[in-house]
Order: C-alpha cells, then sequence, then structure tokens
C-alpha cells in the first residue's frame, strides 16, 4: 500500500486537521469529528449538514462554508459516520430555523441519519431529510436498498446551500433538495480499484485489461465488467442510460458535471467532457452550466462519473450564487 | 495503459477542445493549441502566458483568465509547446503594453520561448520573460540546467497576474514576477511513476516498497530513491531543504501550498499539510495563506510537492486579488 499516510487507523483525525489548519477562515473541526462552518450556528438560517464515510473528498468536508453546507460529518474511510457525530452537526448548526439532512442513499448512512434526527427532534430541533439516490446503474448494490447516492449530492449541497443562505425557510429548503434529486441522474466507472488505508488492498480485483462500468463510489460492483474501450465509448455507456432514464430530451438545459474519482488526470476528464458536449448536442440538450473535476472520489480510483441536472431558472440562480468553502469557491 | 482516452495521439487536442466547452464564459482556445482568455487582447494591459508540457494540469491552461494568464501554451504531454505557439499566444494577448513570459525552468521550454520572444519583438511587441526555478531538490537533471521550475510557477502566475489585471507596466510585472521567484522554494516526492500515452508504460520503475524524494514533475529523478516512510517522515523530508534553503526564519509569514501529483487523494494531502503545519509552527514561521490541491500534477503519479512563498504585504494583497479562471477563482 503506497499512501502518504501515518498509522491507517489516524488519516481521517490527522486528515481533518490539516483541513481545520489550512481552511482555519471557513471552518472549524470539533469532537466527534464534525467539520463545522466557522460562523455557526446562524439564527435564523435553516442549517444544512451532510455526511459519510471518508475517502470520498473534497465531499463533504470541503463543502462547508458560505452558501454551501453548515456542518458535514465525516465517518471512517467508507464507513458511515456514527448518529452521535450527526447529532453533535446537528446541535452545532441549529439556529432555531431547523436543520435538513441531506443523506447519500447507502444503507448505514440513512440509519444514523434517521437516528441522530429522532435525537434531535426529542431537543426541540425541527429536523427533516432528504434522501439523494442518483446512480443509474443498479437497483440495488453491496451498500444500498435503491439507487446508490453519488455525484447529484455536491449538486443537490450547493443548490440547497444557497437556499438556506438565502433565508428560505426549513420546508422551502427540504422541498428545493427533492427538486434536485427529481431533476438530477448519475453513472459512474472504474479503471482501477482503491486500497483502504485500513484494509491495505484494494477493494477489489481488475484486470489489465478491463473496466467496471456503473461502479458506485466504494468500489462495489456495477453493471458489468467490460474489455477497455476508447474514452468516447465509454462516455457513451455512462451518458445514454442517464440521458434515457429522466429522460433528458431536447430543448431541455442541463448542468454536466464530470468528475474524477481521484487517480484520473484532468486531462483525460476534459477528453470525456468533449464527447460528453457532442452526445448533448446531438440531443439537442443544451449544457448550461458545467462542473470538471474531482469533487466525489474514491480514494485514488481511477475512473469517472457523469451527472445531468436537468436546470430551470430557479436552479441556476441557485448555482450561480455566492459559495466560499474549500472546494468550490465563487462570488465572494 | 488504463486511462480514459481515445487515440494517444489525440488526447490533447481533444482534452482542449473539452476545455473550450466546458469554460466558454472564460476561454478560448484556437490554432495552434492555446488557450487564450475569452476577451484578450486587452488594450494597454500587459499580457501574461505561460506554458509547458501537457500532463501537469489544471497547469498552465486552467489558469487562464481574468487576474492571471492571458494565455497558455499546452505542448504534447510532458513535451515542450513550439515556439509557434508561443509566438500566437504572444500576438493573441498583445494589447500594446507588452508581453510577459513566465517560463518552467526546462531546457526545452526556454529555448522555444526565447525563439518566440525573438520573433515577437521583431513584430514589434516588447517582450520579457522570467525564468521560475524553485526545486531545492537537484541543481541540474535530465531536463534542466539549474534548479526545475515547479509549484512556484502557480503561486507566480497569481500574484504576477493580479497586478497586470491592476494595470502595472511591463517593468514593474516583470520585477514582481522576479520578487515571487526570488522568495519561492519547492521540493516534491513520488510513490508512483505515471504513464505517458504516446509511450504507453510508466515512465519509471520504482519497486512497492519505495519512493522517490526530489523528483521532478517528469518523472525525472530527484536526490533518493529511499524505502517507503510514514507521512510525517516524507513531509520533514520535503519541508527540511525548503526552509533551510531561501532560508526561511522565525517571524516570516509564508503562503503553504500542498500540491498533490495527480493520483494522490486529497485526504493524504491534507494528512501532509498537518505535519508542514507543524514543522513550521515549530520553527516560528507563520502560515497567512494556503493552498492545498492539484494544482501542477504529473499525469496520475501518486505523491506531493510542498513550496513555500515568502509573503509580504505586496504578495498577500496580490494573491488575495480576484481571479476567474477554470481552476483558481476567487472574488468574483
Amino acid at each position: 500500500m503506497k499512501k502518504l499516510i501515518n498509522l491507517p487507523d489516524n488519516v481521517v483525525d490527522e486528515a481533518l486537521a490539516g483541513m481545520a489548519r489550512a481552511h482555519a477562515d471557513l471552518i472549524r473541526v470539533e469532537s466527534p469529528n464534525i467539520v463545522v462552518r466557522k460562523d455557526a450556528p446562524r439564527q435564523g438560517k435553516v442549517g444544512v449538514i451532510s455526511g459519510g464515510g471518508s475517502g470520498h473528498e473534497p465531499m463533504h468536508g470541503g463543502f462547508v462554508g458560505r452558501g454551501m453546507l453548515d456542518a458535514a460529518c465525516p465517518g471512517a474511510v467508507f464507513t458511515s459516520p456514527v448518529p452521535d457525530q450527526m447529532l453533535a452537526a446537528t446541535q452545532a448548526v441549529d439556529g432555531g430555523a431547523g436543520v435538513l439532512h441531506i443523506v447519500k442513499n447507502y444503507t448505514g448512512d440513512i440509519m444514523n441519519f434517521e437516528l441522530a434526527a429522532e435525537l434531535a427532534r426529542a431537543e426541540g430541533i425541527d429536523v427533516e431529510a432528504v434522501v439523494i439516490a442518483d446512480d443509474v446503474a443498479v437497483k440495488d448494490s453491496l451498500y444500498t436498498a435503491g439507487r446508490r447516492g453519488v455525484g447529484g449530492t455536491v449538486l443537490a449541497e450547493k443548490i440547497v446551500g444557497a437556499a438556506a443562505e438565502e433565508g428560505a425557510d426549513l420546508a422551502t429548503v427540504k422541498a428545493l433538495c427533492e427538486k434536485v434529486q427529481d431533476n438530477v441522474r448519475s453513472m459512474g466507472m472504474a479503471l482501477t480499484s482503491c486500497t483502504v488505508p485500513a484494509a491495505g488492498k484494494p477493494t477489489f480485483d481488475i484486470g489489465d485489461d478491463e473496466m467496471e462500468i456503473g461502479i458506485g463510489i466504494h468500489g462495489e460492483p456495477g453493471r458489468e465488467r467490460r474489455k477497455l474501450a476508447p474514452a468516447d465509448e465509454i462516455t457513451e455507456a455512462l451518458a445514454t442510460p442517464i440521458l434515457d432514464d429522466l429522460p433528458f430530451q431536447s430543448g431541455d438545459r442541463v448542468l454536466a458535471f464530470v468528475n474524477g474519482m481521484g487517480g484520473t488526470p484532468l486531462l483525460e476528464l476534459y477528453v470525456v467532457y468533449r464527447k460528453l458536449a457532442e452526445i448533448l448536442d446531438g440531443r439537442g440538450v443544451t449544457i448550461a452550466r458545467s462542473l470538471v473535476g474531482n469533487y466525489i472520489t474514491s480514494l485514488e480510483m481511477a475512473g469517472c462519473s457523469i451527472t445531468l441536472l436537468k436546470l430551470d431558472d430557479e436552479l441556476t440562480r441557485l448555482w450561480d450564487a455566492p459559495v466560499n468553502t474549500p472546494a468550490l469557491r465563487w462570488g465572494v
């Protein structure tokens, strides 16, 4: 295992300590391992929190700050955070207007967020939750009943965070998150596996001439194991099921998000984006906004995912709104 | 070779086409493969350009936009751009106030930028050049006489770009770039090699229990091949030569930049940042600004580099100034 770590068990704590130092102007890190917006709680503002296993950075801790998340709960690598973290985060960001939990659809995350929400409600905090389940690849998987929550989560956190920043109330923020979920679809693929530090060996085996189409963000299996193919063919294999699922139609305006799984050079992500743009052109779908880079990763896995979000004026305006987090920053 | 590409020979052209589509609000891509700020040339503004082999993305194309570069010249992967590109870029951004070439110290880049500068001067364009040579690892290497230009280049492009945006004249912009060069030092390391698409095999061999300390950004050898070590020890091995070289002293304020080589998860970069902050604390050096992420990469190489820039009020103010590029964006 070749990693820039010390003891495998300390990697998350040490990374959080590094984050806290690097972004002390934006965030603070508190026990039990929660990343909190520096100025939280903000009175009268709906708090927006998310969380999940570590190893997907910058998601979620890198999205804490003005105009996006109020807090994030990072679990151990590829392991759900515990309810104590979600409860602490909920308490830390509650400014009296309630708290929205944005939950990726993994069984552990769902259970623990539900428990934390109950505990928070027992303390009088108004909590709502929206589950993101945007992965069209598989219906059920090793970690999930139903569709997995993947790249759409990044877009939901940005858009919902913008609305909360503007002062929208909890019901409005929740409805907006559901609207994003209704309009976003994703699919990913892997060229290589990745190694969880505590495991010390790759999560799965894959041949030198193979790739996995429809993979999850923990290396869980996808739709099929195939022979390696050119980037254009891979892009088609991801874009077509996404486009057909919603479906996205001629005349639609979308946010096109090409995400790297961590170990794929940006150069290659742009090769994929180029083909994606061509496919969308061919279908009469207009790219109104785009995002290209490593935003929801699987450690050092090589591969990519594509996410399309159908935009309307409201979603576009909220996407464009100012954001100031370690990983997404504009307008400020 | 596992890559998201089509024909290896087309990877740079296709990636540039993708960039042009993804960032049409900021840049345009013109023949012969130059990335140009969308609104260039700007009358009366000093143009700032850079360039070098592809495979280091987001450097340099990702740094084209308001407050940073006016154009970038990407060569083939790990191969210097040709003088025609640098000349075309110089012409494209010349607004009558002259053009600064920021050149990383590699023999091919130096030669070709010099030739392009001569050709541009023959056309009446005022051209100056500053060579960035911030790598303390080795004196000479496979690609370079003298120190290599590495992470300091990112910081120089940001700071110099801000001054040019504010209307500084060519002599001022050049002097500022030299000031950055005088105050910046870097060193990098690799856990793995990387594969140039056209070569199809790793640039160098490295054992499963080995790492290369002092590596260049093309996989060229560094100071020494060592057994794998914990992140804290690696961070010490990079930070100590940097700190001792300038030297950075107690009371200094620095910009601390932990850069990923492409294949290392952000989680690990924060582990390195944490130790770096501890080392700087121990020496009485204050981190006034920071940057953590993949900014000058070597394709999918796993590893990192550390760059420290000694700040004064002028450099700090220009670092903070608005920037709007695909890879660095704030204040707008």
